[in-house]
């Protein structure tokens, strides 16, 4: 029998425990072209709570009282396919649980990248850095000598944001919430950090880029959002990739400083990772070479054992991940 | 003597009579190279609210105790400059008054188009034709088969809008208020259109297009962009053009769809008309022949009287005009 997390109903608002249930759960028989995976490292991610919605989005949503899903890092244990064996580490999107066995196509060779583990996999090598790479360089056209805000900047996608943004030349300006998050961020290379707990937005933002913004990536929505309005410059652009303030929510949001998308010609895209899974090879190439170099660290929030991995997932939408927050079994 | 319209000051909110006067001022000689116009038609629109705040933005704010300007089109009476001759119909930027005396170079002698009127270079051949074609085009790079959503469709710009889309072949659905302007907009060719005021914009607009849009035009901000986010489909483009609904108001835009930018991974960009004065060539060529052809009709809510010139101006936030707003003189 192997274990896995199942949504037993849909959450309103903030999810809670009784939402979900870490059952047992029935492998089926190891046929032909069919692998055995024992996942190493699971991703909780913020998309993950749209997912628990019953509603028809980019993803579609979990079934209920069946196995949760999400990006996992994994090993063979068995193989009854010439392409995968034992010992083999794989990726794939059979998380939430300790063991699956499927076709094993499902399953993607992880490709030897000297001085890479393999849970970098789901961090910046996986959708939180082609999230961030894709979000900054494509919707948003970010370009040397672009002043760029980004919120959420100690989070998994928003440390990448400001490391990729630095490796390519551009002033970078992170919020975050609290004096140890904010010194993780400026540690990470931005040249002004806002301490979002700290007071206003707009002045504190205002204070940071007197000139105001050429990008904002945004992971947050909001406040955030309306004060990156508020200081877009001439023809500024935005990713919008997260809107973590409200996917809890009913409530909606308010903008102050909407109409300046007129006034300043701001474009706003929003874009999804998967949208760019042709172009995979200019990221692991650039990706790759930060890493290698230095220029882009990972720093992860780690937290141990399938019973906890509901804990860190809630953890996100309470600030409790430095970095990427992964589970390990 | 000449009469103009000044800004007393700055009003707070929607404006009041209160914060305007109509007084006489004096014009300068009609020194070498200038002319004296006297203006026929005065063009009133809603971006002349944003001028009224002491704000930078994309056009100056308003002097106070001093002649207002905005888009006009007047008749040469006196000239001091061989590019000008008495009975010469010009267009330039000296509104909100009866006469002008200027240098030569601030008018512009109208092209003669067979069949068109002067007061067209203040409606479809101007500012608002010219919103409407490159907002749709560019700005939301509309095409055929597109299912385009517009606001205010029985405004200056919207009505525009609605002809060109057609024009285009593309579908369209447009909102308006009451059901007089509805059939306005029913006859200029939309192949649907919604009554703000009687229900549910998300409701009728879901109704109106059940597959989704992939293009809105927005006029207006607020509710009916809140909707155009809760029908858009997958890579939808917004052209966001004006948001009447709040050029008065100090309550911030309330949006409950705005996280589907995301999921849709929608694109919004601002624009103004100005930003394509290198593209007039294009836009007097088709809008020209849709002219000439009938593909696209002017209609104006024509007031009479420099004296009626505010009451026009603040109709635009009432809703008392169908089509362009302009003032006879």
């Amino acid at each position: 029998m192997a274990r896995a997390w199942h949504l037993m109903r849909r959450p309103n608002g903030m999810p809670v425990i009784e939402d979900f249930a870490l059952k047992d759960y029935a492998l089926p028989a190891l046929g032909e072209g069919m692998a055995r995976v024992r996942n190493r490292w699971l991703s909780v991610d913020p998309y993950m709570r749209g997912r628990m919605n019953d509603v028809k989005s980019y993803v579609p949503p979990f079934s209920l009282d069946a196995p949760m899903s999400g990006g996992a890092v994994g090993e063979v244990i068995e193989s009854n396919d010439p392409s995968l064996a034992p010992g083999d580490m794989v990726l794939h999107m059979s998380g939430w649980r300790d063991e699956t066995i499927e076709p094993a196509s499902n399953f993607n060779k992880l490709p030897p990248i000297p001085g890479v583990e393999p849970q970098a996999f789901l961090g910046n090598l996986g959708l939180t850095g082609g999230t961030a790479y894709f979000g900054l360089l494509d919707a948003a056209s970010a370009k040397e000598g672009d002043i760029v805000f980004v919120s959420a900047a100690a989070g998994a996608v928003g440390s990448a944001v400001v490391q990729i943004a630095k490796a390519k030349g551009m002033t970078v300006i992170g919020s975050a919430g609290g004096a140890d998050k904010c010194d993780f961020v400026q540690s990470l290379g931005a040249d002004a950090v806002i301490d979002y707990k700290a007071g206003s937005l707009v002045k504190q933002l205002a204070g940071a880029a007197p000139d105001g913004i050429d990008v904002y990536f945004d992971n947050v929505g909001g406040d955030h959002l309306d004060a990156a309005l508020a200081l877009a410059r001439k023809d500024a652009r935005f990713a919008i990739c997260g809107m973590i303030d409200i996917y809890n929510e009913a409530q909606p949001t308010s903008l102050r400083y909407i109409a300046r998308i007129i006034a300043m010609r701001i474009r706003l895209k929003g874009f999804i990772y998967t949208d760019y899974m042709g172009q995979l090879g200019d990221f692991y190439r650039d990706m790759g070479g930060w890493l290698a170099s230095g220029q882009v660290k990972s720093r992860d929030t780690v937290v141990e054992g399938l019973d906890q991995t509901l804990d860190a997932f809630l953890g996100l939408f309470k600030g409790a991940n430095t970095g990427k927050m992964l589970v390990r079994l």
